[in-house]
């Protein structure tokens, strides 16, 4: 008979103080917690997947954002994939396999039943993909290229921060409805991914040479759709090339994450108007009645070997404090997570 | 008979030297040309209302822009109604009252019959409402806070520089779908005149006190779209009330036109992604199918007596230069125009 969840102990990381640039060791902390029996319509659930994203350090930062940040104190918010382990729902058995509304970054997660979605995992596909590709990565590019960037056959598409998690699906997408695609990467490697195995038409290198001009040589008629992860200097490198009624999905400024302050908007601002663009920001989660269609498509994608992708998988939740940073310095090779209890 | 075109002198503003910050004496300078006749399927013009526009400022300067700068010598670009005197084109006739595809700071024009509109001006409204309500500023107010802001009944929509041309047209079609407007502009009077005379919900002076916080104060549960003419510090109040999902219309930029060297962009930027905003540029030429539809609209809010205006009219082509640094001090009183010659 199974152990009852009360005799067991967790483990959480807790926010303990406010970062300031960076997140550093004694930022977060790695407490035990004990795991509770579930009241009536809640789960006990055993984390698998913790998926690490440039927004967690968002929440970590006491700003306006578009959810509350983490309170000192509190357990760090993420998404996470998991089992049921115990339920007094109906609707769930142990064994399911289920992500929370909000997850925590913890072993043991008890959360009422109404905030559950079911994973309704492929056996041929491995369980990660839940986390990047089939997950809210996957979706982010889907709706961030189609609905929010509007990108379509035969147009120009750029892509910072192209060799990430939702980057790279990005790209792929684009491609496969006929757009020319290009990449901005980090690095010699990332920048040959995107252009040998994802098909990218090209791809920039911003470690290399001048960002500006690097995109306007591989878009000499200009870009009708960019789709910005990175914000910052990429985002001032990028805006003189976009064509007339061009669009700028804007889904993440991870340059500025660690910033204190505000975020200075593009440096030509001026084009915006001359060049009458339309920056669009969006989160995810107003999206997620898109799920059923994206990630269709990218199931098919992944089966006609039209789409490739990453996960880079950190072993041990002690770990997930340390890993989060590999992020900002680029040094992730695809989506980031870390496996907390095996599958 | 008329005296033929040949025999006749004209004057013309042109280019001497391109602006640093307002407009001063000598960097436009007013000539005399000889007015030619009309070649095959030509019309030549006498100007009448010669427009003056923020926009215009934009042309003096060799920046990126949405139309070449003017050249160094070259007559001076500018919106203007004429009356054919002259014509070889069969479409028309002396008396016509016509606006050219792109006029001159000039007494006569001799234009392409396919670079004309013709203006049908109905016979109790004045002329110069052809240039502002009837005319490119009202066109783009409509598409502005339609098409571009789409703004909806019930809504709550601002405007800077909303006692302007476009801004006080701009509300008041607001006003007419069923919004909530509050207007933004510099001193008691303008301020007066939206809200008792143009039904404006409320108006935020921007010479008494903190911007942003009025703007708080008169929209507490937010902005659903703004629309911009100003820039800078305006745009930059405005953005942290913004609902989530809003939509700023980029109509205008006044407050950066006189500055050399790139425009930065708003100051919390962030708030773009958090607040999932839509900053749309636009330009009115992109728009002019849509004339039909608005002017129609306009005249009829005109005759219901739903919308007033005030066109600030200045005699004499050779007050043209002076005249037009009063859009840039607020000086203005209605749409500014010159008066080139009795219609």
């Amino acid at each position: 008979m199974m152990a009852r969840m009360s005799e067991r102990v967790g483990r959480v990381w807790r926010l303990r103080q406010r970062p300031q640039g960076p997140l550093k060791a004694g930022d977060l902390v790695l407490d035990e917690q004990a795991v509770g029996d579930p009241r009536p319509d809640e789960v006990v659930l055993r984390t698998i997947f913790l998926s690490l994203d440039p927004t967690n350090r968002i929440w970590m930062s006491d700003v306006d954002q578009y959810l509350p940040p983490v309170e000192i104190g509190q357990p760090m918010r993420g998404v996470t994939l998991g089992v049921v382990e115990e339920s007094t729902s109906p609707r769930f058995q142990p064994g399911d396999l289920v992500t929370p509304h909000e997850g925590t970054w913890s072993t043991y997660q008890t959360v009422s039943a109404s905030r559950l979605s079911r994973i309704r995992a492929a056996p041929d596909l491995p369980l990660s993909a839940y986390m990047s590709v089939l997950g809210p990565p996957g979706l982010t590019a889907y709706v961030g290229m189609l609905d929010i960037g509007q990108a379509r056959e035969g147009q120009t598409v750029t892509i910072s921060a192209a060799a990430g998690a939702v980057g790279s699906v990005a790209g792929q997408i684009a491609r496969a409805r006929g757009c020319r695609v290009i990449g901005i990467a980090g690095g010699e490697e990332k920048c040959r991914w995107l252009t040998s195995e994802l098909s990218f038409d090209g791809a920039v290198d911003y470690k290399k040479g001048h960002v500006g001009e690097q995109v306007r040589a591989l878009c000499p008629e200009g870009i009708d759709v960019h789709f910005e992860n990175v914000g910052g200097a990429i985002l001032d490198a990028v805006i003189p090339s976009m064509r007339i009624g061009g669009r700028i999905a804007l889904c993440g400024m991870i340059s500025t994450y660690n910033d204190d302050g505000p975020v200075l908007g593009p440096r030509e601002f001026q084009r915006v108007l001359m060049q009458r663009l339309t920056i669009q920001g969006f989160i995810i989660m107003d999206h997620f009645a898109r799920a059923r269609e994206a990630y269709a498509e990218i199931e098919t994608m992944i089966r006609d070997g039209r789409l490739k992708w990453k996960d880079h998988i950190v072993d041990g939740l002690e770990n997930a404090a340390d890993a989060v940073n590999l992020l900002f310095t680029g040094q992730n090779d695809g989506k980031l997570m870390v496996r907390v209890s095996a599958a």
